[in-house]
C-alpha cells in the first residue's frame, strides 16, 4: 500500500516537471491531471485508514502507519498546490531555480519509492534518511537563493509574490519528504 | 473535557462571523471577546495536561490525548490570529470569499463538537473524518480563488498583503480542523 | 545528549543577537558561524537516531525521543534561516521589535537547557511548560505589533517583505520552542 502511495508522488513529480516545461496554455490540462493523481493519493490514504479500522494485523504501530499515510499525503498536496497556483495566478515565466527545485523533488520521490519496500526488512533505511536530509538542505539553498535573486533584482511586487506562492509550495513539498523520512526513521528505531 | 474544548471552537467560529459582519469600529471589542475564548481554550488544554499528570486512568493513550489537546488549541489560535490581525492592520473591507471561509469553519466546528462524544463509543467517526476532509478541500478551493482574484485584480500590494495575512490564518484554521480529525481517526484505528 | 542539543540552541540564540547587533558588513561571517552550529545540531540529531537504532535501552519511548530530536532541530533551522535570509536579502536596518523577538528566543533557550536534565527525574516540568507557553504568547504579540507597524507605516513593499521573511523565521523559532515543550509535557504525562 505504501509503495503505491509513494508511486503517486513519483507520478506527481513527473507531471510537475511536464507542467513547468510546457507552454502556459497547456498548463491547465496538466494541472488537472496532477489533481487526479492527488485524488488517487487521497483514496490511498483513506484505504490505509479503513484497513487500520478493520481487524487486519499490522507489523508496525497503527499510529505510525496513520502518520506515514498523512505525511505522504502532505507531499502530494504541496505539489498539487504549486501546479494549481501557477495556473490560477496566470504566471507566464518562472525563474530558473524552479527547475532545480523540481529536480530535487523528483529525486526525493524516487528515493522514497525505493525505500518503501525496505520497510519490510528495515534494511538500508539509514542511508535513505541521510540522503533525504541532504536533499532537503540542498532544496533550502536553492529556495533561498532563488528568493534572494527575485527580491534583489527589482522584480515587480505583485509578480514577485505570485512566484513566491508557487516556490513556497515546492519548498513545502521538499520539507514534507523530510517529514516522511523522519517517520520512517522513527518506525525503524522502534522496531530495531 | 474534549467536548468542552470543541465547544470553544464553536464559540470562536460564531465570534469570527460576528466580527467580519460588523462595522470596523466594533471589531476591536469582538476581537477581545475572541481572545477571552482563546484563553479559555488554553486553560482547557492545560487542565487536560494536568489531569494526564495525575494518576487518573484514561481510556486512550496519554500521547494521543496530549496531541488532540494541542491540535484543538491550534484551531483556536488561528481563529484568534485572524481576528486580531484584521484589527491590527485596520482592514476596512474584506473580499467576499472570506464569508465562505468562515462558513466552512463554522460547519467544521459543529461537526467536531458532534464527534467528540462519539470518541467514547468510536461509532460513526469514519463519516466525520470524510466530511472534514471534504470541507478542507472546499476551503482550499475558496482560499485559492480568493487569492487569485486579489492578485489578478490589480489590488494595491500593501492592501493585498494585509488581507492575505488574515485569509492565511483562516486557511490555517481549516487545515487545523483536518489535523484534529486525523488524530481522532488515528485513535479510532488503534482502539478498534 | 538532549542537554547538548539544547546547548546548541543557546549558542544559536547568542549568535543571532550578535548578528543583529553587528554592522551589516560583519553579518555574513556571523551567519557562517551560526550555520556551523546548525550543522552540529544536525549531527546531534543524527547521533540520537543512530543510538536509537542500536540496541541501547531508553527510559522513554523511542518514538518520543525521535520527535524531541526533530523538534529541537526545527528551532535551530528557523534561527539559522533568519540569519541567512537577513544576509541574502542584504537588509541594512531591522525594526526594533526584532530585539524583543531575539530576547524571547534567548530566554526560551535558557529554559530549555535547564529543563533537559529534569527529564531524568520528571520534576518541575510543569512550570517549564507554562513559562514557555507564556513566552510564546509574548512572542506572538511582539510579532504582530511589529508587522502592524511595518504595514501601517507605509514601508516600501519589497523592503517590507524582505523584513517579513526574517521576522517570520524568528516567530517560527518561538513556535518551535513551544513544540519542544509540548513533546516534553507529553513524555512527562506518559511516565507519571
Amino acid at each position: 500500500m505504501f509503495t503505491d502511495a509513494a508511486g503517486n508522488l513519483l507520478d506527481g513529480s513527473v507531471l510537475l516537471k511536464e507542467l513547468f516545461d510546457a507552454e502556459p496554455g497547456q498548463r491547465p490540462e496538466i494541472a488537472t491531471r496532477l489533481k487526479a493523481v492527488e485524488h488517487a493519493g487521497d483514496d490511498a490514504t483513506h484505504a490505509i485508514f479503513r484497513a487500520l479500522n478493520t481487524s487486519f494485523i499490522t507489523p508496525f504501530d497503527r499510529d505510525d502507519i496513520a502518520q506515514l499515510a498523512g505525511q505522504l499525503d502532505d507531499v502530494l498536496d504541496a505539489m498539487e498546490a504549486a501546479a494549481d497556483l501557477s495556473v490560477l495566478y496566470q504566471i507566464q515565466e518562472l525563474p530558473s531555480g524552479v527547475d532545480a527545485q523540481i529536480a530535487i523533488l523528483h529525486q526525493a520521490s524516487e528515493l522514497t519509492v525505493d525505500a518503501m519496500p525496505r520497510l519490510a526488512t528495515l534494511q538500508n533505511l539509514d542511508s535513505y534518511w541521510i540522503t533525504i536530509n541532504d536533499l532537503e538542505n540542498q532544496a533550502d539553498q536553492v529556495y533561498r537563493s532563488l528568493l534572494a535573486d527575485l527580491f534583489n533584482n527589482g522584480t515587480e511586487p505583485l509578480r514577485l509574490f505570485k512566484i513566491k506562492e508557487v516556490v513556497d509550495q515546492l519548498e513545502e513539498a521538499a520539507d514534507a519528504f523530510e517529514h516522511v523520512a523522519n517517520v520512517i526513521q522513527s518506525i525503524a528505531a522502534k522496531e530495531s
